[in-house]
Parts: structure tokens; C-alpha cells; sequence
């Protein structure tokens, strides 16, 4: 039996992540902060950034395969506590990387880092440097390390994106049988959202068969506005959006991920925008209480 | 009386920068990471990477400005401890930055980032991120802060760089009155060096003038094989040194730092080579025990 380690196991990836690696018959050990004890698979209390704390887990388990999912993904928190953000996504990173490297160095180890790495915000400088990070450190100690770029993921489970977020608004004006309309607005802006399902079954192409030492673009392969992910909620409920087109400029349009190294490894999305959009609604539908 | 803060304050450059600001008229705080009372300025003992200790030092003393020297520079160590190198070069000066815009925002702060700065090594990759992350949150903090990024820095006192070891080797023997050659290799193997005394005086300029948000790098303007500088050392000693010509390949010379920004605020370098090298000898010459 395979036996993966799965960070962040508590965050919405992390739930879907562990709940598809236990279908395909891993053995699951998921790392969360605090430790939680309603899932169907070992949850081990870890802070990455305490260095004892993380040897332990690595010693106890010693993983054939490690997702890394844990961090600060939050864009509004990055700005409220920059230097945290770089701890988490870089030293808590680096902790993992140094522990594999000492306790368990054949462990295959996925890094997930983000689209929007780059330099407009403290969070995109953090993922930024966690990939960069991450490619050298393999290079450096020859680590069977690897890096995934996926574009916004949206799914079922809770999140803070926008996708998810009207959702949750939708659902709670039905549940209030108001009408009060919900304000849509910067409807041209544009993103690549991929269903966090398919990401997943990406990550574990990319742990079995990736290469080391190499970074693979996952992503739809076509950009959305948010005009069109409110007309398709729109579609599927009685409660009114209105749309606003405010007068800002739209986003200038992110590049569509390159996706051509994930695909040579006979991947690709299985979900399309409309079957992500119908299961976020029917995910919030059926939770009791909002 | 203008008071500097000055970090790594019992380094190689530290020691430096404390004389040359106090002769210049500054009120001096060292900080280091022991306490340390032997010298005519305040030394505070202070790890960067404590928040509570880098805030209570900030927050005593509120200094105009602040010359960051302080983390780990050396490429052995940071492949021995690399992920020290990478806390103490990243998270260290980001505590310090933050301390700054929270209790001291005015602060023109200035860190030394490298000419090694790249991707070769854990100490480049150190480097590289630092000076990118400083500019980074400078901007998205507005901050007061500049970045210089010095050539290698030889000059008189204790360094582990080749300069240093070289003439280390030769006290030694004219101590031991021993006639063993000392060899040199790697002879065509060249560098840009600059006396570290010239590169204070260009970290006071930049504290004072230089362009917040900006990075300047600082070099001599010429490169130096190591042939040429055994060369000279050899005219200043009786004891013999013997040049081996290895077959390897002298490294890629690396370019030269570009030093118009800095040249533009009327510096230039006033300690030439022979001048760097024999107050070095000078200097291993004055020590009482090896």
C-alpha cells in the first residue's frame, strides 16, 4: 500500500486531495495544525514550522510520496501578515524539504505553488520564491522534488474564492427566501479556473510519473469572466443577481497556463465549468447551517 | 547627533562601518548576536530571527538609519546549514523590516545584498531572494529602504575570504621563521575586489542620499586574478610562495558591477589594491597570537 503525506490536509484542496488518494488506495496521512479526528484516515497534528515537530512526522510515517499543500493562499492575509506568509510558504516549506532530505530522501514530494507567483502582493512574492526555492533545493541535494502551477482552483468544500463565495451568497438568500438582489461586478475580468478534482488527479500523475526537479503548469486551458460564472449560477437559481458594470477597466487578462508538460503525461480536465459551478451550489445547498 | 544602527555589527564589515560612522560623527548601536562591551560605541545583543528582542532594540533606541550586515555569508555554511542561511538572510532582515514599519518607519534602512547573488549555491540563492524581497516590501510598504549590493570586500581584520587566508598563511610562517612554500592555485581564476573601507563610505552615502527603493551595486571597476594578487603579496614578504598552474579551467570571470548609480552620488573607490593588500598584511602582522 502507498503511503502519502499530505499537508494543509484540513484546507480545501487538502480535503479533496485526501479524499481521492484514499479512493485510489493510498494510505493517507494527512498534517494539519490542529488535530482533527472526524476523517476517514490518519490526521497528525503538525506546526511546519517547528522543526521537532515536523522530523517527528516525517520519522513516523516516512512517506513514499509527500503532497505539499500547507500555507498562507490568501492574498488579503498576505497584506495583514506579510512576514508570516513568508515563513509558512517558505521556511515551513524548507523545513519539510530538510526533513525529507535527512530522515526520508527517496520520498517523492509535490510542491504546489500558485499562478499568481509573481510580484504584485506579498503572497504572490511568496509563492514566487517558494517555487524558485523549491527547484534549486532539488537541484542542490538532489531531491525527487517536484512543482505543480496550478490556476484558480474552484470545487465543492469551503473556500474563500469569489466562485465559491457567490455561491455561499446565493445559497443564503434562498435559504432566507429574500429577494434582495446580490451585486456582481468587474464582470470582464478574466481567470483560468480549473475544477480542484482535476488538479488533484494531476498531482498524482505528477507524483508517480513527473519529473523531478521540474515545474508543470496545470490549468483548464481557457480563461472565464466572472460574467459568465454568474450567468451560469444565474441559471440554476430563482434568486436574482444583478450586474454591474462598473466603470474599471477589466484586470489586464493572466496568460493561460502552459499546460503541455502535464498533458505528455496523459492528463487532462474531466470537469467542465458548468459541472464545477452546479456541484460548488449543490455543496452549499447541503450544508445545514451557513 | 545622527544615530545608525548598525547589524553584524562584530563581522568583518561591521567592525568597519562602527569606526567609520562613529569617526564620522554618527552615534553608533552595534548589534550583534552576543553582547559584547570592548568597544567605544553601544553593543546590543540582539538575534534577528526573535521578534520580541529585534522589536525592544528598534523600540529603544529608534534610529535614523540603519545599515543591515548581519546573516550568514559564507558559501560553506550555507551548504552545510542551508536552511539557517536562508532563515537568517530572509526572515532575519524581514523582522528587522518589520520592527521598522511598525515602530520605526522612517528609518532609512540599508541592506547589503552580494555580487554572488544567483542561483549556484544556498548562500547566492540567499542573496538573490533578499535583495528581491527588500525591494519588494519597500515597495509595498513604502519604506525608506535601499539595497546595495557590494563586490568582494577585502581590507584589513578578520575575513575567511582568499585575500585574508592568504596573508593569515604568510604571518604564520614569517612567525614560525619556517621557509615552507605556500601554495597558490587557481591563479587565473579572477574577482572584482574592493577594499571594504570604500564600501562604507559608499553605505553612508546611500543611507544619506541614496534613492529609497533603489539598488546599487558597488565594485572597483576592474578585476583581479589571483595570480596578481599573490604577486603582490610576494613583494612584500620574505617568505616564498609557489604558483601552481592547475589545469583546471579558470572559472567564468564574472562581470563587473555596473557602478553608475552609485558613481553618481560622487563616489569612487580611493584604496587601490596594493594599498587593500598591504594594510591587510599589516593587520595579520599586528596580531599578537595566531
Amino acid at each position: 500500500m502507498k503511503r502519502i503525506l499530505i499537508t494543509g490536509a484540513s484546507g480545501f484542496t487538502g480535503l479533496h486531495a485526501c479524499h481521492s488518494f484514499l479512493r485510489a488506495g493510498y494510505e493517507v496521512i494527512g498534517v494539519s495544525r490542529q488535530s482533527e479526528t472526524s476523517f476517514p484516515w490518519i490526521m497528525e497534528a503538525c506546526d511546519l514550522l517547528n522543526q521537532d515537530q515536523v522530523h517527528h512526522v516525517i520519522k513516523k510515517y516516512k512517506p513514499a510520496y509527500c503532497l505539499h499543500l500547507a500555507g498562507v493562499n490568501s492574498v488579503p492575509v498576505s497584506w495583514n501578515q506579510p512576514l508570516l506568509t513568508m515563513e509558512s510558504n517558505l521556511i515551513g516549506t524548507l523545513r519539510l524539504l530538510e526533513a525529507m532530505r535527512f530522515i526520508n530522501p527517496e520520498c517523492r514530494t509535490l510542491i504546489t505553488g500558485s499562478a499568481l507567483s509573481g510580484t504584485n502582493h506579498p503572497y504572490a512574492l511568496s509563492k514566487k520564491f517558494q517555487q524558485e526555492l523549491c527547484l534549486a533545493w532539488a537541484q542542490f541535494f538532489q531531491l525527487p522534488v517536484l512543482v505543480a502551477q496550478p490556476c484558480n482552483l474552484i470545487g465543492p468544500g469551503l473556500s474563500s474564492g469569489f466562485v465559491s463565495v457567490l455561491a455561499r451568497k446565493i445559497v443564503h438568500q434562498e435559504n432566507q427566501k429574500k429577494v434582495e438582489p446580490i451585486a456582481v461586478s468587474h464582470l470582464n475580468n478574466a481567470r483560468e479556473f480549473l475544477d480542484v478534482r482535476d488538479a488533484v488527479t494531476a498531482y498524482e500523475i505528477l507524483l508517480n510519473i513527473g519529473s523531478a526537479q521540474s515545474i508543470y503548469e496545470i490549468g483548464s486551458g481557457r480563461l472565464s469572466t466572472l460574467n459568465e460564472i454568474a450567468k451560469k449560477y444565474q441559471s440554476l437559481t430563482e434568486v436574482k443577481l444583478s450586474f454591474f458594470s462598473s466603470n474599471q477597466s477589466p484586470d489586464k487578462s493572466p496568460r493561460l497556463m502552459n499546460t503541455k508538460n502535464i498533458k505528455e503525461l496523459n492528463w487532462e480536465p474531466k470537469i467542465s465549468l458548468s459541472g464545477s459551478i452546479s456541484d460548488i451550489l449543490s455543496y452549499y445547498r447541503s450544508l445545514k447551517s451557513m
